[in-house]
């Protein structure tokens, strides 16, 4: 029997949701696309989710984590501020170190 | 604004969960109680829906995580076993341990 410990991670501002798995996913399609519509339809999510959902992060953040890009070709689009960018690689950074340490955990167990 | 970082553990036996915060509290039930329809009851949880997952416990796990017991005052009940024990034991540990980790990960980072 082979035993292997997991972990979900989410930060929460004043005790909402900021930022998990799913808004991170979100986020680096923005990035990726420059689009909020591109990034929707790429994770198969409706525009509508996509805009509440990165609506409700840029409320709860201490900065915008997203900005408004004009004009250019095809029009605005989205994109993501340094702040959102470090928080991105932060929570990335924390999700990594934390499956490493739980590993270990299980590792000092009698279930490893 | 005050962020703070939450998380979630659980563990999976060859692919399958086999145990989380909600089983974990089902089998603290049944210590407690020393019956399943009264572990079931005190968390609202249909009995056979307790029973699937103890059954499920049972078969994921590496030795039984619970025991019947026959017979004395109102017949037969069910309590854990030594591994079983250990093995709530173990969970909790490391779940305490990761949130203290988290924490210390969170402070280090710019978003404390």
């Amino acid at each position: 029997m082979n035993y292997k410990i997991k972990s979900r991670i989410w930060i929460e501002a004043d005790g909402d949701i900021l930022l998990g798995e799913g808004r991170v996913a979100l986020l680096k399609a923005i990035e990726s696309t420059g689009s909020l519509s591109k990034a929707a339809k790429s994770l198969k999510m409706s525009y509508k989710k996509a805009w509440s959902l990165v609506d409700k992060m840029n409320k709860r953040s201490e900065f915008p984590i997203t900005s408004a890009t004009i004009g250019g070709k095809g029009g605005g689009g989205v994109q993501l501020t340094a702040y959102g960018k470090t928080l991105i690689c932060t929570f990335e950074t924390i999700n990594e170190n934390c499956w490493n340490f739980l590993d270990g955990q299980m590792k000092e167990s009698k279930f490893q």
